[in-house]
């Protein structure tokens, strides 16, 4: 495709199609004020740009199009060629981590480390759960910025936003051993110490595992070189308390094995002189650290316990735009019962958080998360959830935008909801469940004209002949039920039925209007049943149409004679719809030979013995009448006692 | 069964479950004064006799039952006891002809010959088309009554009366041929002549058999002694005519012909010598005699053979309680059909006459007859036949006696119309049509206490809960479209779904009266909707109610917090719903393993490719709301246009 003379894709004939969302990302690339008298070369890339561009214009939910037109901005294009590219991408797809890397990458290969530390920053604003987003960025800061003067201290803050944000995730262990690793490089055991205490609180997948380092960490070195002083001077005290209490000094074997060292007991060498007085000390002071720790690691234990096989049950933590299986959505769904079930709010947020990563596409969770914090009043963070998902991950989703436009008129916003429901509607067209909420909206507002005006519009834009029909048909009852105007019902009715003329739904609502219309006038239910039965509609229906008119009459009709010709139609009716079914048979509706002479059923109803008598007529069961309420057609004579049953094949035999 | 003090049979058992009609028929024999002091015989008899006449009482339509005890009372009882068993049996059978000549027999051989002549008088009455049954009462007649004074001219009377009565039946011939030949026997040759010349006009199944008598008995007898003087002399004049016109001479080997004669032509003598002159005027009188009646012959053969395949399909003209074969039911109807497209009233009452002893026990031949006959105004004649069907031939038929208490009410007798009605309402109780018609009746007379009264009366008599809804349910819709009363309607449905609490078409129409209600109470609906969702319906139903709250709320309800509460409400049933359904399922519920890896549809509700987009939302074809309509119910999200498709698993996709 060449350019056209502004330079900009000729993506013009999409452009009609395109949906409001679609119209927001506009790629700013598309305008670049590119000058005549280009290269071939650089002729080429635009048009295969354009190409790349296009398809995921057309189809913002191809993320193969997508990694194809990143792939493409990578090797040929320029910064700000892949700023376009990665920007739009993100604005769907915020939660593809590695590309955040990726593209901070591409800044780093151009030198432009700020932008590198700027994309980092907006990565893990959009998800900020991602530690190994965090670690990358840790990475990059440690390998770019470790010879400014505040490096250490700049990263320590950064590992400190990054376990704030991350490190209850089950799976942080990596982040929190990184962490761990580099005070330990830095020599800061304190806060190695620290950092410990904070995560074996944390139920991870590592638990046992930083308990089990703990321990060595706290084995390995002096008490006071990795303790606050603060505390080793509290923890000191309460050992030397309990050694001058000698009916406790069987303790000292406890604390061997508390600290791991298996060494036979030796006799204590007198004060001043023996030189393990202060090595037993320490060792009680260790083993009393490990004692206190212990209580938390079990406890931490009992949790992560709780939740091992949720855990495990999760096979694919990040996201992706591949469907999850059954099981895992099951497995998160249960998980997140649990963990709301516990009742402990940061952690129900943090689950929330990750199980949105894996499930952004699944409205229901989307759905699940706002419930929840609906349940907790909190209303911003509701208002929030459903901006993310509606706004960033399923632009097109009608229940999520549904339950969002429900929320904000819940809390009176009523703008709100409108602009909510009316940009679905222009986002994906001919939803009729938006459409039928925008009407209702109205209505609830009081706001008739607007309720019609939609009413009227939708009439109009409609295309299909089923669709338009659903409308006339909810407009017709919008005006009879909710504005009371049956003049007017009928007119809409009409108008529709002389468009959609083959629809049986227009004319059983036509009925309805009637029979609605208070009071009843039968003459003018009797005109639309006139109209239903000269009209072409099948025999078949026609024949329903006619068993309710005798239904009708028998119930409301005001003359006798009326009810013997409907009768008397019926019947004919039924004859000519049995003869075009023979008709209709392959064999042009001769009954074969041997059939003919088949013995008519006695008017008995039983042929055998002939002389025998019918089963007496109860129990009688009539299936209901129909009239006005919701059920199935009835058949008229299957609604009657059948006494006799009708005949196989006098259809005079019922000669009405 | 012992005999109690009276005499009278112990029939009270079945006493109160006895219908009017079988009231009516009450046996006067068991009313007979027995005394005590019987003999073992008499006792055995009588004992006997009440076990035939019990069985015929308890079912009157059991046929041979009664031959049974028509056999019984003949051979085992008097004049009395036989009189009682014919005439209960006449009154149900009078199409019998065998067994009016049977009961005949039976005074013949007690030797009272008047009451055998009234029994045939009798049974002629009621089945005066049975050639049969005249001829037996004639030669009844010409045995027994042959020495009367005026034997003769009674007998020719009772074949006048026979000829007029059946005569034009087509399988008369038989009384025909009895009729001339008797006139034959008493050499009135006259009248010989007379009868044929009669009988050549009717169509008859040996009509050709009839004139080749006819011209036999022309050319054997002189003209004089078989026609009136004045045809003789008439036809005399013209052949004289005819004799002096001497171009015409070659007309005596035409008469020749016509007389079957084969004579060469002889030369003519002279006149007063030759002894052939009045031989060959009379073969010339004799050949225009024939010649005249040829004419009359053909016409009525044309007849014949229009009648000729229906007659042949005729293949049982009497009556039985055997069913018809399908073909001859067929046969008479297009028959009828035909004979009424003919317009000749005679023929087709008379066919109708002969249609109804073969098909008595059709009620659509009963209805076509009337039907016929109200088109040709005969507003006695269609009231004499319903008259005869419904009290004699077809007691319990409902659709007769409906269209005759239709035809008795459009001719304005009200009170007619409602004895029909309540005495079939009686015969057959339970029929919930004619319920509904006697109902219909006084709502059509503006009797509306009475209409309510009729509507109390089924209620409180019906004793299934099915019949009981119904009646209730059209109560309902009386009281409130009908009579305008919302408040009682509400009551009469209220208390019927307080009987039949299961009933799920009581409780939609709860929904349709509150829908109906003139402006809708939403409270009130609501009210509804929550009384059918805390029942112990199926949960299925309440899934298509908790639907059509949904519906109703977003297209009439005020309070967006309303539907969602519904929403939610309605996704916590289905998933109760399913998961019932899974416990049903004989694994409980458990699914296969290799299903539970099944990868979950994606968002997009396509599988694959995985980054494919859904399709696009038009063509949107939403099913109808069917609120107050009365198409069946219609899946929630099958209404809407679904987008995406549900997934099959993940029923909190969608959320609501």
């Amino acid at each position: 495709m060449a350019d056209d003379s502004n330079g900009k894709p000729t993506t013009n004939d999409n452009r009609d199609a395109k949906t409001e969302v679609e119209e927001e990302k506009e790629n700013p690339s598309t305008e670049s004020d590119k000058h005549d008298g280009k290269t071939e070369e650089e002729k080429r890339k635009e048009t295969e740009l354009e190409k790349y561009w296009r398809a995921v214009k057309e189809n913002p939910m191809d993320f193969t199009g997508w990694t194809y037109l990143l792939q493409f901005v990578e090797q040929e294009g320029d910064e700000k060629m892949c700023g376009e590219a990665y920007d739009a991408f993100f604005q769907r797809y915020p939660y593809c981590y590695g590309y955040w890397k990726k593209y901070s990458d591409m800044f780093k290969k151009h030198g432009d480390l700020i932008k590198a530390a700027e994309v980092f920053e907006r990565g893990l604003k959009a998800i900020p759960l991602s530690v190994d987003l965090w670690l990358h960025y840790i990475n990059f800061q440690t390998t770019e910025f470790s010879n400014e003067e505040d490096a250490e201290a700049k990263l320590r803050k950064l590992y400190e936003r990054a376990v704030a944000a991350s490190g209850t995730d089950f799976r942080s262990d990596k982040l929190w051993d990184s962490f761990i690793a580099w005070e330990k490089s830095k020599e800061r055991q304190k806060a190695v110490t620290a950092l410990y205490d904070r995560l074996i609180k944390i139920p991870t997948q590592l638990y046992s595992h930083h308990f089990d380092n703990l321990k060595a960490h706290i084995n390995k070195n002096h008490p006071r070189e990795i303790l606050d002083l603060d505390e080793f001077l509290r923890v000191r005290q309460e050992v030397v308390a309990k050694s001058h209490n000698y009916e406790e000094d069987d303790e000292a074997g406890l604390e061997s094995a508390a600290l791991g060292i298996d060494e036979p007991p030796g006799a204590d060498a007198p004060p001043g002189l023996d030189p393990t007085v202060d090595d037993a000390e320490i060792k009680k002071v260790k083993a009393k650290l490990i004692e206190s720790r212990e209580a938390i690691f079990k406890q931490n234990e009992n949790e992560v316990s709780k939740r091992w096989a949720f855990e495990e049950g999760i096979r694919r933590p990040y996201f992706h735009v591949k469907p999850l299986e059954r099981a895992q959505l099951k497995n998160w769904r249960e998980y997140m019962d649990f963990e709301i079930n516990t009742g402990h709010h940061d952690r129900i947020v943090v689950l929330f958080e990750r199980c949105m990563i894996a499930c952004a596409l699944y409205e229901d969770f989307w759905m699940k998360y706002a419930k929840y914090l609906e349940q907790q009043n909190s209303i911003e963070g509701v208002r929030n959830v459903y901006r993310r998902a509606c706004e960033i991950h399923l632009p097109k989703k009608p229940y999520i935008h549904l339950a969002w436009a429900a929320f904000e008129e819940r809390q009176g916003n009523y703008k709100t909801t409108q602009e909510i429901l009316s940009r679905l509607d222009k986002n994906v067209p001919g939803l009729v469940m938006v459409a039928m909420r925008r009407i209702s909206l109205e209505r609830r507002q009081g706001n008739h004209e607007e309720a019609e005006g939609l009413f009227k519009e939708y009439l109009e834009k409609t295309t299909s002949n089923k669709c338009r029909t659903f409308f006339a048909i909810k407009y017709t009852r919008y005006l009879q039920k909710v504005r009371g105007d049956t003049e007017r019902a009928r007119q809409v009715i009409k108008e529709a039925s002389s468009i959609d003329q083959q629809n049986e739904r227009l004319f059983l609502q036509m009925l309805d209007v009637e029979y609605q219309a208070h009071p009843v006038d039968e003459n003018k239910v009797m005109d639309v049943f006139q109209s239903i039965l000269s009209s072409d509609l099948s025999i078949e229906f026609k024949v329903k149409i006619s068993q309710r008119r005798m239904e009708f009459l028998e119930d409301f009709g005001t003359c006798i004679k009326r009810i013997t010709e409907a009768y008397d139609e019926h019947q004919k009716l039924v004859k000519d719809m049995n003869s075009d079914k023979r008709k209709r048979l392959p064999d042009g509706g001769d009954e074969p030979a041997e059939k003919k002479v088949k013995v008519e059923v006695t008017p008995n109803g039983a042929p055998e013995p002939p002389t025998s008598v019918p089963p007496p007529p109860d129990p009688v069961y009539p299936s209901y009448p129909t009239w006005g309420s919701y059920p199935s057609y009835p058949s008229y004579h299957s609604q009657w006692p059948s006494y006799p049953p009708p005949p196989t094949y006098s259809s005079g035999y019922n000669y009405y």
